[in-house]
């Protein structure tokens, strides 16, 4: 993948340390673009509304915790509706995407996207691509119209389809050329974004007028730089569920063991605000914090404990956690194998971390166990986005389609500090937003699980040290450290 | 109420228009208090945490969209744990009390102020007072301990009760004295908050070593400054259930109307962000927006269209909306009469609405209509607190009591651009944060609505003038400006 | 209304008293009718199935408590398919009407009855009526296919419209004359269904080829004979979280009170059920259990009582209880007052009760309650139905069905003791099914929530004779007497 | 296990081929027991009671559909409250056991035997024995009262513990004897009911004035004689939320299918009722009906059908579905294997399942397909019971005390025909209650979910024949036959 374009940031500077890192714009690369005035001056529902137009100098800053004299640090470019708009609403041809798994709020902001360009920009071509990237050039597409996504918030899934993979970038900006499309929304993860920069980057070659823009997609909240990924909330509160019935299944059973495993490849968001939001829970495992089983301070050692005193636990676990022990253990390295997305293959550790348990606890007749392992995964992706998740892909749909009719492109649209903003592509995919361990959020975590924290003395000084580099350069995110 | 001394805001200012608005504390009116370390250092939940004491010079700025060469404005204080502390664990007695109405996480925020006074600090006198600020004087007290609270956030409601009014200063301030507590923990809305300055002050007046804090409770969101009360995502996750019913009642009649009172005295929060998850609201009323039933483009005359149009439509109606028309027809002025609180006892402006419209089609026998009305109240406000509640809950109850072990006073724990802070009492309860209806959120509400705005032409002149006043010397709330 | 025709009841007797009270039948009035083979002989999915086709002989006994001498008593015909059929499926035209007030299960009903029509019997044309009785003769139908009903069952309310009142018989029958319809299902409660009874005795007279069939709807269950009504767990449950608010509200005040009215406006049943289920409940009024507020052994008393005992309570009240009470304190007696079904129109009871509690300890300074009243009604009535009553109403609608194809008229589908059967139209009509308060269901109540009985002694005595008369007869309903 | 005393069922016949199966009572092995008036006669609650007092001839068929001049058949025992009883409520002992896997359900069960114990029968000493059988000789036991039992019916699981295995019968009878247990109330599945036969047996050949009464639990309805067992109502409304997801899950993916295994080890109701409610399952599989994957006709050949037809599908299957498929494959037979109750211990058939279609669609190029598969095994057993399962276990536990303190023994409590009643122990335990698949409700299935048979024509004549054999002697199931 080529990054030659969209490195060229736009970065602005100004006084005390003031920095903008702005998003591409169509005229960028296209001169003498024709703007029209926006539609929705002359929209009823907007004709109150004082200061509907953002001042073109908005910005936001990334970090919020400041010092008196410190320096200002990063901004973005303030999401909302431009005075003048680089599109008539003839001329519109959006076309939607969704890629990789489920996220409760996928049909929530396909919703609000085409309601947006209808109902704001009296746009009436708003395309579906059917199932993901390969949607593009290997499938029909379906005819959005607000009549047809109507009801489909209260739906989980996505009516559109989605797949992982498929991204074959002339194939698909050659199907964006010849359908004539010129505006593409492309909703997903980390990979999609990547990929939605590499389209991004060849239609600017092919000096095509047409604007790509992400929506960030990510149960497991680990986009970097936004302050929460649309279902997220959602997926919390539905993790309870499994979470409660793994303390029902522990407590009535004799040295009773709930494990239930939740998402989390590489950062275990889910896991550790479920166990926060539960209090249930007396173990949780997340890709970050490394552990071991065996010995002193040990995994089974806790469990053992935990078992003596309260007679009985609940353990949740993220889906990538501990996999360098799994990887270990196996003669295949997991890391060769990688789903269509590009996302590395685990093993369940689930699974993986039951059978461990079992198997401990076989050794000593004297403390038998009955262990339920629950797997919620997809019930938790495929609800529907709760209220509050509605309306953050609300305004996240609304601020994208503000963004796309005023020209800019090469963006993905994100909450920062609870507003609304156009960030870089690569800002989002440079890197992963993860749990930091040495944070007050986990910290927070610790102590309401009593869980030791695996850390040998050595290690603590060394996770410290890496992640000073890390945070130094800007703060960690905002679902660590608040 | 004399508000001399909460007027001596600690201000201190810096470059670039930076300006501190700073909390009280001990040592500003007890010289040479002993302090001692902060008890986290040894526990081993917090071992590994680089920096999990919070830079004293942490700041956050209220106003986040920002110009590159705009002031910096005010900030607050950073909530979190300090170095040092002012009390040791033996000193503490501590004291919980809940005002006013109920609210989602009210039983959240009592266990974790509990769990972190006895598990973070090693606190073990925290009492309950039971029944509101009466309790102080009138009733006994519980003890609260970790094992009274341990299930407690999965209950609606207070188990410490609550009630109205009881705010009689020297009584509460002798039982404070009497019985030696040093902490009090005051959640409350904006009556409360104000009750609580008081006791601060007279306190203070004392010299007394005691603590005052307050954590702000509104199910409405009329809070000021803060970026959201706790309990409000729950509620309008729960009243999706009464405009669900709505609507389903309101497409199996001819002619169906779905009237849904919602909460909100002042501010329409609740009202318009459940309209806005709900997507099936065809008319929304507030407090904020004024409006008119008779005439060209009145209320009625768009019931009209919309049954023409529709068949059926749901109107969501917050509490306090449509006073002054209510007032007007009634002899006896509402504003005379107030609760224990002092709050304003308003007319049941759902059955009045109710009433106007079935009056109104009854003259017009060619339009039957049927007319189905639903106050879900206190079903919403006596639900438990959803997942994301419950972790709000538990960072604001933390950072509150962070605050008062490190002897700040007078002030208010509250969210603040996504970070806790600590905020002087008086500007939370100065002002109250409202529905700014000539903001991009309430654009957002009429846009999916197609409600008329109910304002004249030259009402919407004086409406943005009397707001610019306001929103000039500060960002208007984030509820209504993302 | 004329009931000579209704009244020639088929009754077939036996052995040990054994009688069959039959439905009237097509060819009863008809001679000479063709018959042809069920068209479930060739469909694949019955194949397999031995006796799929219900004995001629098969039927169900009203009452199973049975002793070794008694008589075998009143017996109904077995629902189900019939070996030969009097309709073809092009010669079909069905027609579907709903009546009267919500109730979960509606578009279940509806959905099945135009699947079986469709999927088992290969019928084509099948209609809704739209809005009731008067969708007959004043507004358009609706064509229902599977397509248009595969989801409904998923969303409360009714997708053909309801409207009370509108029962023309002459409009209704020349519109079912006219439109060539020989197939009517009429979904509706106690007075829905005696207007069955009426348009089949016109279509009878005039003696069309047309099968007139009910469903009985009462979410209040007070349809005699039949076990239970479709809805009724659905609404029993729904209730519960009315009640649990109720509970909430009142541990968290000073002598709180939560008083929730739930439906029953002749028979207290979801009152009864959903008290036994939740056992919070300190206090269940019901209209079939008269009571007295003042006065010892007075509600009054026992509210005072049990506010002193345990600090707060929970009162459930039926919409119809104590009418005569509200109606002897009005000038305009409510009797007077119907609505357009003809059902008696109710005050408020809830209200009412609310007021009077209030003013009560408003006499009594010393005592200071807190009262909350949630009437959940439209949000119980607007749920979809359970999976339990999905399944019931499944049986209903395909067991109506099969009746209808069969030739049988005249008749409402219905469980009888846990068998699908048809039962003449007048059984269902000529009586209410009611909480009988001498019985064993309503003993589980009052020792469920120790309340007073409120009879004293002499009135004990008359309701016994009352209802031996009633119950000597016949078994009473099975909701009374498990 | 030796049946000799069981066996000799008390059997009494009448007129019309009447036949009364009765259940054991101390007084048939211990001679001149005193018995006391019924404390209930003076409980102010049944004071209005007119026919509190079960008719001591009271009897419930078996069958309730007949014909005119078919013989009467099987009878039980009524169940309720008797005029005297054989137990002072100073001498009462009650031992309250819990075994084998949850069900929801379980704890309202315990409460309400606890709450009949002591309000309806004054008796104060009621132990719960821990963790199942064993618990009788190996843990401490736990003192249930009202107060400790009052909340327990909102939780799921059991709070006297739970485990399968365990039955030690002269260990338990021991424990029995020495701690002067009296009445022993057995909560469990068919293999518990069989061992609380053993244990009746015992006490009686040692002479013990002790009742042994079970109430029957078993989340998959696979006990026979019972119109159904409690919690199934729970447990199938908890599974549509599985079935939900994959629907969702399946609709969004190219070749999308949604695969749920759900609990049924020997009987598939829950899979049937769970596909029949849901109405968006495309093959359900069962223990019952055996399928077959290959060549025409088969599973592969459906699947890919319904795919290329709809595009996705959503797949229900019951644990113990094509159990004989998995052993074939199978080295080790796993009829060879066995779980502490006796179970067989089953290989998962769903991830079995999965794996044959992933592997069937890998082989065709042409068609990728996406499966996602679901066990909500843990979370539906782990909920409470719903309001109707609240009200079920309510009559059930309350009808066991009162057989119990008539001296009955040796008894199940259970609903038949809607009547409460009392069953011998061997009627419960001879056989299972399965889907018969040659009945009508499996029938409704196959078209409700267009699925094949699977049955070949030679086939379907030797499942009639064998079918026919046992339906003969008595009715079907109520949950097949309805």
């Amino acid at each position: 993948m080529d990054n030659n374009i969209s490195c060229e940031m736009k970065v602005e500077t100004g006084d005390a340390g003031y920095v903008l890192e702005d998003v591409p714009h169509l005229s960028d690369y296209i001169p003498d673009l024709p703007t029209y005035p926006n539609p929705l001056r002359s929209n009823p529902a907007y004709s109150v509304v004082k200061q509907y137009f953002v001042d073109a100098d908005d910005t936001v800053p990334q970090k919020v915790v400041v010092h008196k004299d410190g320096p200002r640090g990063i901004h973005f470019r303030r999401a909302g509706p431009r005075q003048r708009v680089y599109f008539t609403p003839d001329e519109v041809h959006a076309a939607i995407v969704t890629c990789g798994g489920l996220c409760p709020g996928l049909n929530t902001v396909i919703r609000e996207i085409v309601c947006a360009l209808y109902h704001m920009y009296g746009v009436t071509k708003v395309l579906g691509i059917d199932g993901g990237y390969r949607g593009f050039y290997s499938k029909n597409t379906i005819t959005l119209t607000p009549k047809v996504v109507n009801d489909i918030h209260k739906r989980g899934g996505t009516i559109i389809g989605t797949s992982r993979g498929g991204h074959d970038k002339p194939k698909i900006v050659d199907s964006i050329q010849d359908r004539g499309i010129n505006q593409v929304y492309i909703i997903g993860g980390d990979g999609t974004q990547k990929g939605a920069a590499v389209i991004y980057q060849e239609v600017r070659r092919r000096g095509l007028k047409a604007v790509v823009a992400g929506i960030p997609k990510t149960i497991d909240n680990d986009i970097p730089v936004i302050d929460k990924s649309f279902g997220f909330d959602t997926a919390v509160e539905e993790a309870q569920r499994a979470i409660n019935a793994a303390h029902v299944e522990a407590e009535s059973a004799e040295n009773g063991i709930g494990v239930v495993k939740l998402m989390g490849r590489y950062s275990g968001f889910i896991a550790m605000y479920a166990t926060l939001a539960s209090r249930d829970v007396d173990l949780c495992l997340i890709p970050e914090s490394p552990f071991y089983l065996e010995g002193e301070g040990g995994l089974l050692e806790y469990v053992e404990k935990r078992l003596k005193d309260n007679g009985h636990m609940v353990i949740v676990v993220a889906e990538g956690a501990g996999q360098e022990l799994l990887a270990a253990e196996s003669l295949n390295s997991p890391t060769a194998q990688q789903d269509a997305s590009g996302n590395k293959l685990l093993q369940d550790v689930g699974l993986w971390i039951s059978d461990k348990i079992k198997r401990h606890f076989a050794r000593q007749t004297s403390m038998p166990i009955t262990l339920k392992y629950i797997d919620p995964t997809y019930m938790v992706r495929a609800v529907p986005s709760n209220a509050s998740d509605n309306v953050y892909c609300t305004l996240l749909a609304q601020s994208c389609v503000h963004g796309v009719m005023a020209g800019y492109t090469g963006f993905t649209s994100g909450l920062v500090n609870g507003r609304q903003t156009y960030i870089p592509f690569n800002r989002i995919t440079e890197k992963q937003n993860n749990v930091v361990i040495t944070d007050r959020m986990w910290a927070r975590l610790l102590s309401s699980t009593n869980q030791p924290s695996f850390l040998r003395p050595k290690e603590i000084i060394e996770v410290r040290k890496q992640e000073e580099l890390q945070t130094d350069e800007e703060n960690s995110a905002k679902t660590n450290d608040i």
